[in-house]
């Protein structure tokens, strides 16, 4: 096919950055094989998608009983990937606490390109001796905040320029409960712009339909990388749907270098080996999604709910509100016992 | 749940028309059932939901060999959603040619509050005998253009003021092939604003991702009037997500007086009785989407492709190339062997 002539992107390139492998394991309790992992690794390489990501939803260091554990190890899934890739550049993700410095050692052992450090969106300083480290080592560290929408636009971008001291080469966010509409990330991606001067990225999720134009908005207001997954693979509502984002964004004027055909052959690929069926938003992910809640925390939800007889939408707002955060999962039966108080009041 | 300050709609009212029993109809081959259309009527009129549209996917007297026949007639369907609806208006549609006026008798018969004429986007002119008789009944009358990235701005604006002219009480635009991006609709629907006062509506598909985003554009530019389908059923890609576009209307300060906890529960039911899965966006609706392509042409596309062993995602980005609309599907044949024949050149 033909492109058409840039309208508004001037021919900024975007960087995509292929989660499916990591995000995608969210939706599959972590149990992508061997097979499952090389085939999609190759079709993304072919298709000439830049950067692939691969490893444990959680991140390096991540599995185990409480999140789950993975089919692979660490070293098998980044062997495998590292071996199916011939241009792509092999990226993982890790969560101090989960991850260690071990696990970046063994990491970058198998020639990973590009690390991201994850942390709360206000607890950046988590990532700075992991930070270190891999720019010691002369690997890509990108430092990535996540449920971004509980911090306003002047911290995030006071907590980017911070992680750039700390040596982040790339600084972003995510956008992790599916909360933004499009105003709300021009706001926050702009302010980061405005404050560092490495790329930005940006990772959505599509609670509320707008996974799409959330991204766009982002490379809009300056963001360079942007996260995405084959038919949007990932937990709940699901992450940007990669095959739509980059042709949306080619129309725009803002080229990936990457293979239309390949990446639709990639995504089917995905839809057939990977995953039970594509995401599609459920009423959950609607609510967690207005509410700001972490969607992980649906399933205990439900179950607390059930069991005390409270609606479970009013247990997402009232979360909210609350602004619990992933790993206080405690407040769920909390929270459900004073609506269940308050409504026998 | 609270509603959050109004930010940018300052409390403009959107009424919202919810076409699930009419263009969901597309999804299920037209069979929906008694106990489906009465159930999911009665659960979006406890919502709230203003505007309920059903009916053969194709509008009034379209029920056919050639594009399916429905399992209820016109007038059961009618009779049945007239009785479940407390509150909530009763809305048809017709296509002129599928459908005539003694189509339209029978729906008056039905109580029916809203009709729609709905043409190609440059034909509105096919609608003035329909738009007139129903003005002289009382009833009121509606024109939607069709496949309406085909015509320029300035084009659809002039087809909306001679359609004003004809009869309409209210104008607007269908996305059919879900091509737009949300500067399109801006634009198309800023320009039908200027031209007529009466109010102008908005249909989207989700082929790009961008249903909401686009039916967010088009009341920020001026629309009144939005469309959407329970979990967005609908052919393909699926329509706009009416509990997703619901509660962004109101966060973004757009209120539509429909009750949240309702509109979620109507849409699991919808789910779970009306749809065999909820749409997703495959590879052939990203590229029909692309391409500005009725996607009502997919299976035909897909088996001439195979008989001739070329692409599909060719044949579709070259009717789009030669503006094929829905009826010219012999089109499909020609445009195949062309492709076979210049492979084999």
């Amino acid at each position: 096919m033909s492109a058409a002539p840039p309208p508004g992107g001037a021919g900024k390139q975007v960087l995509i950055h292929d989660a499916s492998l990591r995000d995608g394991h969210h939706a599959v309790r972590h149990q992508l094989g061997r097979d499952q992992l090389r085939a999609y690794a190759r079709a993304a390489d072919t298709a000439g998608v830049p950067v692939v990501e691969v490893g444990h939803g959680n991140g390096l260091g991540a599995s185990s009983l409480q999140v789950g554990q993975a089919r692979l190890d660490d070293d098998e899934m980044l062997s495998i990937v590292r071996e199916a890739l011939q241009n792509s550049t092999m990226a993982v993700f890790m969560l101090p606490g989960w991850g260690t410095t071990a696990d970046l050692e063994r990491a970058i052992a198998h020639q990973v390109d590009v690390v991201r450090i994850g942390t709360h969106c206000t607890e950046g300083d988590l990532a700075e001796r992991h930070l270190g480290f891999l720019r010691e080592q002369g690997v890509q560290a990108q430092a990535v905040l996540l449920m971004s929408h509980m911090a306003s636009p002047d911290r995030l971008a006071r907590e980017c320029a911070r992680l750039v001291e700390f040596g982040a080469t790339a600084v972003g966010i995510m956008d992790s409960s599916g909360h933004y509409l499009p105003a709300d990330v021009t706001e926050r991606v702009g302010a980061m712009r405005e404050a560092v001067d490495v790329p930005v990225m940006f990772h959505a999720h599509n609670n509320l339909g707008m996974a799409v134009a959330n991204s766009v908005a982002a490379v809009e207001a300056g963001a360079d990388i942007l996260d995405a997954c084959a038919r949007g693979f990932g937990a709940g509502a699901g992450n940007t749907q990669l095959e739509v984002l980059v042709p949306v964004l080619e129309r725009m004027g803002f080229p990936t270098g990457i293979d239309l055909y390949g990446l639709l052959d990639a995504a089917d690929l995905a839809e057939r080996e990977l995953m039970p069926a594509p995401p599609t938003i459920d009423s959950v992910s609607v609510v967690s999604g207005l509410a700001g809640v972490f969607s992980g925390f649906k399933t205990r939800v439900l179950d607390v709910s059930r069991r005390e007889g409270v609606d479970p939408r009013d247990v997402f707002f009232e979360l909210g509100r609350r602004q619990a955060v992933a790993g206080q999962e405690d407040l769920i039966i909390e929270v459900a016992l004073a609506l269940k108080a308050a409504r026998g009041a």
